[in-house]
């Protein structure tokens, strides 16, 4: 799915922002457990959910026949890896990692070069000592899961001030963290569930020495481009093979997947286990109504803009069009899939099944003074947080509250600089909890990664930047004022890029481990610009958070916890970028008069690149072509499931009961697009590599014949 | 120059709004004539101005060693055309016109189907009997001009207010039209000239028999697309000649312009006479603030949207392509242009220069209690009218008040039948302004015309509308609702466009002619959607007009009058897409390190093939690869000069001071872009194909030897 790259994306585009909601006012755990008051029948689909390993859909699995057990349930969390903004899962014994090449992308870019194109070629390790290890890329395997909702909800109490309590909350979870991560020795990280009905920690561990092995051309792992993105049939190879090394030998991990000698039948149940990256099915209708009004057109605007700008950028000539094909491709698919939720939106349909939902769980509120006293505002609560948030997005967003980065590389470093300089003296809990002291490694390994940066892509970044603060903010607001520095939009970017050092990293590194001192007696034109702005972005941050993520926070812990004394747990929570499960068939979908086959094969795919006159983005590798003749035509190539998948699923292994490896998850078909607000299966599909598709690829065109031995190992 | 279609594009996203500025508070003519009060040193460069024929630069000139006469003149006034949304020129004894193949575009699209595509393979008639008609082309040759600044003046009093004054001057200019018409028969229009300072009467011949005589492939003639545009150095043949006919034969032009024999030498003083559409050199700070901050931000937006919208729908196969190409590269086109001019504004140079020249101005006014008295508020009330159409402006466009069309030809004729149906039972000078009955042939034409309406085009613009108006005005605004009556955008577009037998001209026609009673009988789904939001967009359309619009013209009156007072007739009004005279020198300009020379040649052309890997847009036609050998790769092509043009003098013919043609104007480079609001002569240059350069392509690749004899015929 070309989705992961959208919550990099959003995340970049939107900020933090509502994204991350969580906490609830009470200390106690309302309503949790099994004694539902109303069952889910008519609220869950046969296949519907993205469902935590902690708390598997026992009951709709046996619906379709499957008893899971807690030994399969471990073999497929310890198998699975979370990629930046994206998924993978072990496939060999020795440490070989399976993810899709649109994930890894961002690292194959950043080992090729203008002589040794990656991308464009493709590459393949035939031995280890081949293998090109990847310069900041990190992989986590989540090895153990606590319930922390106690402490979480212990550290603030009800008659607290919303804002003070959520940072009563916030202090908390840091402590948590940085004390779990001393004790374990792994990643720790709180997730909110449900809203802050649940806190989580999840424990990862983490590689951060990872190679390259194997890599398709970009030109079959994204046949088709922009115009079949989201789109199905396809015919994508859009899978990269990595592998994971640790005291540099190769890492053998306790659990991986092995891959299935027959691939998937049709109409079987299959699995997908991944990361989605974000959903907000628990919304309320006033809150999609802000999102369809206000967050996603001005989102939308943001990446047209964006993609019309780097359109031209990359117009100017190869080398331009190499160094802004990562950022190009991120935009064009987060507009497609923001397009896609917006137009969901605006479905009727959608938008009364959401307010008849809405009805059921407020009359069971209404129906008790208890309940009503406890819940009963919740909904206004999200209201007003929801009118606050349109009030105060476009300011929020300009002032880059969250993150100030623009888009450039340079100026989210200076960013980190500066902030990173003010932050580190407090103690961990009182900080801005990006720069909290579990994530400071982290940081500081971004900082010093040696991933070139390109001045023109940094110029056009910044220039379009600039020109959009003017456009949000006006030419005479302070802020703008101060970010143009009586220059001009162009001018200003050049003078800063043009000025910098921090294209070095041993001049990031000085002035890191220099702090505040190094960072105040540099001349840097970026950490000038940014301790510029930076007390206007963090006063806009804050009022943000007062003002809109606390009201939605508290309205929708109270949602929560009558969501969950109408349903107990036999709901899912929203995604949160962890290892979810879901489920579904490989089954086709009506579409206009005609019905569509879920698995496509070789033959189709040459049948296409002809009817599309064999140009970009319709055209094929040159040994894709001259090895047409070996292909089996008929082998299946890519399907569709009806499993509930988002952006961030990307590089999932699809595999079947036995946990075996029959595809890896790509993409998700048009219909399934405005899957963040609600789950379809009348059209909506997740889209899969198949596993025999590969191995087909790996013999007749790569003669891959020593990853196809890895992978058939057993 | 690829702006032409700028203004037509310009008029759909923005409607009509401050682009028609007007009309003044006075009866008199204060301060007209030459007794000037300051002078304009400083204010004006030595090539700068688009002037009025009846008010020529004559002491300019004659410091550029040129001494004009009355007779050149009107030989050159005589000589050219107005194309929609271009300019054109008589260049033969038989009523030969010249123009750019980019104005030219929409006619031949119309005269294109999938199996003759006319875009692509281009288009010579050998005999007179091969030449095609167009659909519906209309070519307008300015006759005449009529000073009637005192009747319209007199049509309003001092004690009126200003929304009461501004419409009894609205009827008085109705009326003068509609006499002036049935007086001489020909096309009359009155142009606002100096803010309404000066109306004039222009009268036009008009012309409706025009036919395609050649049109080079558009691989030639739009060489390098969208990333050329607007660059420099070019390589481009776009230029299209059609022929007149009156009566069946060929029309005998009075006067026409002759090709020179040995084309233009560098630095030399060469002529451009067009129709440039809009400047706004005459707006206020604040106004440009106005523009700045808010109409160029959200018309970029529209531009983004649809640029990334019609992408995608051309990505669905060729012959989505080709029947969007001519939409979206007027999209393009417009985006460029408005960035450009954005970021002039947010030039800190450009404004200052604004802020001093003002300065000057309201000095000269403050100076004087008199002068104070009458002018004094002007710059007040365009601030007031600007802050106004900050507040409205979103609303204005979402409701389409000056044109509901929304990008649809459909939409666009519904509205027509519906309005037309309302207006004409009532007076002439009482309608909007749009159907007065000077207007009603031409309406009546375009409603009947033949050319295609595409299915998918029309779905896909009108449900990119609906989503659009949600963002607007919100999903929950009754006009949205209205508009979308209960669907998702995509499928209302669908029911609209399906259901809608206004494909048809005959029904077309015979909704028209039957009036209001016609309209209400008919089920057509699209009228009934104009009639459920007209009274809406009615409304919003007087607000704008009452609150917007008369302010900054009762405002721009002012200042206009003050600024007559300072500087007399020595300064050039802004431009109204009516004929004006430009002039500047063949020389090149400083561009990074080094100097951009004026002339590029064939040579160039082949060179700069090859180094974009002869792919699209650098791809050349199959002729012109054949012919290579035979072409003398030194011959000029393309050439650049300072004289001052903007969008709508594409196709403008550029002549030496004997008259004779040297080149046609098709674009301008990038630095040009914010000649809108200020002319530079530092980089900004004009850029013409080279009369040389055409003859050569003529002979030796098109074989089109008639059409060089009757060029060359003396």
């Amino acid at each position: 799915m070309h989705r992961s790259p959208l919550s990099r994306i959003l995340l970049s585009v939107c900020g933090a922002g509502v994204l991350v909601l969580g906490a609830c006012k009470s200390s106690g755990s309302q309503g949790s457990g099994s004694a539902a008051a109303l069952d889910t029948q008519g609220l869950l689909l046969p296949t519907e959910g993205m469902w935590l390993f902690t708390q598997p859909p026992r009951e709709l699995l046996a619906k379709q026949g499957f008893q899971i057990t807690d030994e399969w349930l471990e073999h497929v969390q310890k198998s699975c890896v979370r990629f930046p903004g994206g998924s993978g899962s072990f496939v060999s014994a020795d440490g070989l990692v399976m993810t899709n090449h649109h994930v890894g992308r961002g690292s194959i870019d950043k080992l090729s070069t203008a002589e040794r194109n990656l991308m464009e070629h493709g590459f393949y390790a035939t031995t280890r000592e081949a293998e090109l290890k990847c310069q900041d890329l990190e992989l986590m395997c989540l090895m153990k899961i606590e319930d922390v909702t106690a402490s979480v909800h212990a550290a603030a109490s009800r008659d607290m001030d919303q804002a003070v309590a959520e940072g009563a909350r916030k202090s908390a979870i840091t402590a948590l963290t940085d004390e779990a991560k001393r004790r374990t020795g792994l990643d720790c990280e709180v997730v909110t569930l449900y809203q802050g009905a649940r806190y989580h920690m999840y424990q990862y561990k983490r590689f951060t020495d990872v190679r390259l092995v194997f890599a398709p051309e970009e030109g079959i792992a994204f046949f088709g481009g922009d115009p079949d993105n989201f789109e199905y049939p396809r015919y994508n190879l859009d899978c990269t093979f990595f592998r994971v090394y640790e005291g540099g030998a190769p890492y053998r991990p306790e659990h991986y997947l092995k891959w299935s000698r027959s691939g998937a039948r049709e109409n079987e149940l299959v699995f997908v286990a991944g990361h989605p990256g974000r959903t907000q099915r628990m919304f309320t209708v006033d809150h999609l109504r802000h999102l369809r009004d206000m967050r996603y057109p001005k989102t939308l605007a943001s990446l047209w803009r964006r993609e019309v700008q780097l359109k031209n950028f990359s117009d100017r000539g190869d080398e331009y069009a190499r160094i802004a094909k990562d950022t190009f491709f991120g935009v064009q698919n987060s507009r497609k899939a923001i397009t896609g939720e917006l137009s969901t939106l605006f479905d009727p349909a959608v938008m009364q099944s959401k307010e008849r939902a809405e009805r059921q769980l407020i009359e069971f509120v209404e129906a008790d003074p208890l309940r009503r006293s406890k819940w009963g505002d919740g909904w206004d609560l999200v209201s007003g947080g929801a009118d606050r948030a349109s009030d105060l997005y476009t300011r929020y967003q300009a002032m880059g509250a969250a993150n100030l980065g623009w888009g450039s590389r340079l100026m989210s470093i200076a960013v980190t600089l500066v902030r990173g300089a003010d932050e580190r003296p407090k103690p961990s809990t009182s900080r801005l909890p990006e720069y909290a002291d579990s994530d400071l490694a982290r940081i500081e390994r971004q900082l010093t990664s040696k991933a070139p940066i390109y001045e023109a892509l940094e110029i056009n970044a910044l220039e379009c930047r600039l020109l959009q603060l003017g456009e949000w903010l006006g030419g005479d607001d302070p802020f703008t004022v101060a970010a143009l520095g009586g220059k001009s939009p162009r001018a200003r970017a050049e003078q800063l890029v043009r000025g910098s050092k921090l294209f070095d990293p041993a001049e990031r590194k000085r002035l890191w481990d220099g702090g505040k001192a190094a960072v105040d007696a540099s001349d840097e034109p970026l950490l000038a610009l940014v301790k510029a702005l930076d007390a206007r972005s963090r006063a806009a941050r804050r009022t943000w958070e007062n003002e809109v993520e606390s009201p939605l926070k508290a309205g929708y812990a109270k949602i929560a916890e009558a969501k969950f004394a109408a349903y107990g747990e036999s709901v899912y929570p929203d995604a949160t970028f962890t290892l979810r499960l879901s489920f579904g068939r490989t089954t086709g979908y009506p579409e206009a008069d005609a019905m569509i086959a879920p698995f496509t094969n070789f033959a189709g795919l040459y049948k296409r690149w002809e009817e599309r006159h064999k140009v970009d983005p319709f055209d094929l590798p040159q040994r894709w072509i001259e090895r047409r003749d070996k292909i089996d035509g008929g082998t299946p190539f890519n399907f569709v499931c009806t499993a509930d998948i988002i952006g961030g699923n990307s590089g999932s292994p699809t595999f079947n009961a036995a946990g075996e490896i029959v595809g890896l998850i790509f993409d998700g078909n048009i219909h399934g697009l405005g899957g963040d607000t609600a789950y379809t299966d009348a059209q909506a599909r997740a889209t899969s590599v198949d596993s025999r598709g590969m191995i087909e690829a790996f013999r007749k065109v790569y003669d891959a014949q020593a990853l196809v031995d890895e992978l058939s190992a057993r």
